[in-house]
């Protein structure tokens, strides 16, 4: 029997782009099926009572919510190249870093944008922590050569805050102060199997506008 | 060479006790450090310095922080008793209910105890989904005949919770209510490795007797 991969989501969410990248990365070919949030699908509240939240993945009927919890699935169902180290350390420090973006960083970026690039001070210290973590790995990404669980985790800073720094006219993540996120940022937005995960820029900047009313 | 196996923390917290039980699960003999949260020590600031929170595992000097990342590394770099499933979909779902335990039940909760158990409305909501998985799963354990990794993370339940309750003469979770997790906290409190890594129960009772303005 061929695998049954569905993916239920909207394009514009990092959430939902970090399963879509993994998917990629791992060459499962799955069916797409957009939610409309503002009245979700009987399918999403029978796949996720929980959380009654995107995204879910349904492999063969069998649901998995919560992005990190399903990229990680992704990697153990499916062969090919490894999102997670091998090292029990190593998948520790990856588990640990993709927490702290998850918890920290986002949250931190958010109120950064939020604030109109005024209330940028967390959103530093938590950068930095990203930042020094590729110095001292002095690697082209936080998986070294290649993509892991924590470059998926932080698509949000690669793509979703350029496109918000853009719409507020301030950067939050200036070049200068952080050199290696900024260089990071360019290489993973032009993985391809990032590249076929993202949406288009310009329905993202177009979200933040309305967001921050600048439409 | 010998495992040197350290864990910096406090008895009292649910979050280091996820750790003592899990190291006990795998039969690990460790060091542990006490820690003055009031004072941190220089060692628990150098090991953690992202969060400079307990607990933190030190392993051969390589430290790891977070305790469901520290859980399923124990799980990982010790042979035994198994703390995650092996299936990559049970193991997704252990992953799953260990973070809803972490994100929704134990805020939840707290809520419902500062409240002094006026307002357990959301705590009952998160509670019945945990009551209705240990329905369906029919097992004394959320992991089955054994404990695994959402038993542990769920320790906050099972323990603490009772003590707080007594403080402040209201029982957040009826017994009527959800007759399996009461059960499940019984047996679970009494598995072998549990008992040995709770703290004594006065010290939760006075800890919450202070909290709450009741010492």
């Amino acid at each position: 029997m061929a695998d049954a991969v569905k993916l239920y989501g909207v394009a514009g969410s990092p959430y939902v782009c970090r399963v879509k990248i993994a998917l990629n990365l791992k060459q499962v070919k799955y069916d797409f099926y957009v939610e409309d949030l503002s009245n979700k699908s009987a399918d999403l509240l029978k796949y996720n009572p929980v959380h009654k939240k995107i995204p879910v993945l349904v492999h063969n009927e069998k649901p998995i919510s919560e992005s990190l919890v399903i990229v990680e699935y992704i990697d153990e169902a499916w062969k090919g190249v490894s999102i997670l180290p091998h090292d029990a350390y190593d998948k520790a420090q990856a588990r640990f870093w993709a927490k702290f973006v998850d918890e920290k960083c986002i949250p931190a970026l958010y109120k950064g944008i939020g604030s109109h690039g005024r209330a940028v001070e967390e959103a530093h210290e938590q950068l930095q922590f990203l930042e020094n973590e590729l110095n001292v790995k002095g690697s082209k990404f936080f998986g070294g050569d290649n993509i892991n669980l924590v470059d998926i985790a932080a698509s949000f800073i690669a793509f979703w805050l350029g496109a918000a720094e853009e719409v507020i006219g301030v950067k939050v993540m200036p070049k200068d102060k952080f050199p290696k996120l900024t260089e990071w940022s360019d290489n993973y937005v032009n993985c391809q199997a990032v590249k076929d995960g993202l949406p288009p820029r310009e329905s993202i900047v177009g979200f933040f506008k309305m967001r921050f009313g600048k439409a």
